[in-house]
């Protein structure tokens, strides 16, 4: 195993989108993924899937696909103005490095794609409260709990051995074209395209609106200065 | 900062319920907030917001709702059946180990509840394609990308710090009556519970269905031989 200190990883592990040619080794890509799914996910169902993309003409399917799910992303970010916590510098450069990515995906020499598997439950339905019909519906945004913790293991475990990364979604915006690329069955959902290479730009630092803007104690406005 | 190996922190970081009533120093929890926050959102937005819960009336009272919710959970699993790749013994562990934060959420000393606070993006609506507005009911799904990274810098930073964790999401069923709690503006929406504190349990090893079961070479089925 690479080692590394968690914070400086956490603190270095910016988003990457320019790689080398270079290949990665299956030994490093299976220590990557074994160390993602040590992440939580719910009751511990571990319905992750993950399909590691390096044959050249799959990389390129998907990375025409990400080309016409940037056209999306392209328009909405054409009235974009730039966030009060990002310089203008900062947002030129994650504006241009995110372009680039979208012509550059199949580049990459290696693509994770994350999925989660929903798989019915055996047994009858449970026999629910009423109001839970209702509070159900809150659950569909939490789906990500159990399997994003796990993608940032993966940018986690890259970082230890120098791979830049980075997360991505807008590929579900052609989600079936994905689907039939890959093989992927109607119960297996995608969350997140990941390019994996060694970075052709450097890792960290990572710049960040201060905790004290975005902690509060207690209750929300009461703004945490720890 | 407490320094620890980047792999043992995720293979050790288990999920952990129950806690000794140590009070844990806010310099600390600092240090774990400022971690979170290095974790990537979509476009940079950093439109997380966390909320420290140490007041006990305050724990007292997300305590309660929790323990609400846990009924609702408790009907989910009555008809649960055991998943193949837990033995009985993890899954009698693991259920009784939920059951009883289920009654206990509130006795964790500090409670953190990760949130997203969805801001309509100044300027006009942008012009979308036909195709979009189909295409970004995928995109709900997703919004979790940019809170459950966070979320597990928290716990790895937690582990580091030798403090026990874990990500729980049920609160939401009530998510109306948490936001009143805490008085949490309606923009604001909650990914995620965590009870914080140093553990009466043990950390790790996490043990996991096999890398070879849930990763796939370049399609569905071709399970990964690494």
């Amino acid at each position: 195993m690479a080692e590394m200190d968690i914070f400086e990883a956490m603190y270095s592990a910016r988003a990457l989108r320019r790689f080398k040619p270079d290949p990665v080794p299956d030994a490093v890509l299976t220590k990557v993924l074994d160390a993602a799914i040590r992440a939580p996910s719910g009751s511990n169902e571990q319905s992750w899937q993950f399909i590691v993309i390096k044959d050249a003409a799959q990389r390129k399917k998907i990375g025409d696909i990400y080309r016409k799910a940037g056209k999306i992303l392209l328009a909405l970010y054409e009235n974009r103005v730039r966030p009060e916590h990002m310089s203008e510098k900062t947002f030129n450069k994650l504006t241009a490095s995110a372009f680039y990515l979208i012509d550059h995906m199949g580049d990459a020499p290696v693509l994770i794609l994350a999925c989660i598997q929903q798989v019915a439950p055996a047994g009858p339905p449970p026999k629910l409260p009423p109001e839970a019909a209702e509070a159900m519906k809150h659950m569909v945004r939490m789906a990500g709990s159990s399997i994003y913790p796990a993608v940032q293991n993966i940018i986690l475990a890259c970082r230890a051995f120098g791979l830049g990364t980075c997360l991505t979604t807008i590929h579900a915006f052609y989600e079936d074209e994905v689907r039939a690329v890959l093989d992927l069955p109607h119960s297996v959902h995608t969350y997140a395209l990941m390019p994996v290479g060694y970075p052709s730009d450097k890792f960290g630092p990572i710049t960040r609106r201060p905790v004290s803007e975005v902690v509060h104690l207690d209750r929300f406005g009461n703004h945490w200065k720890g």
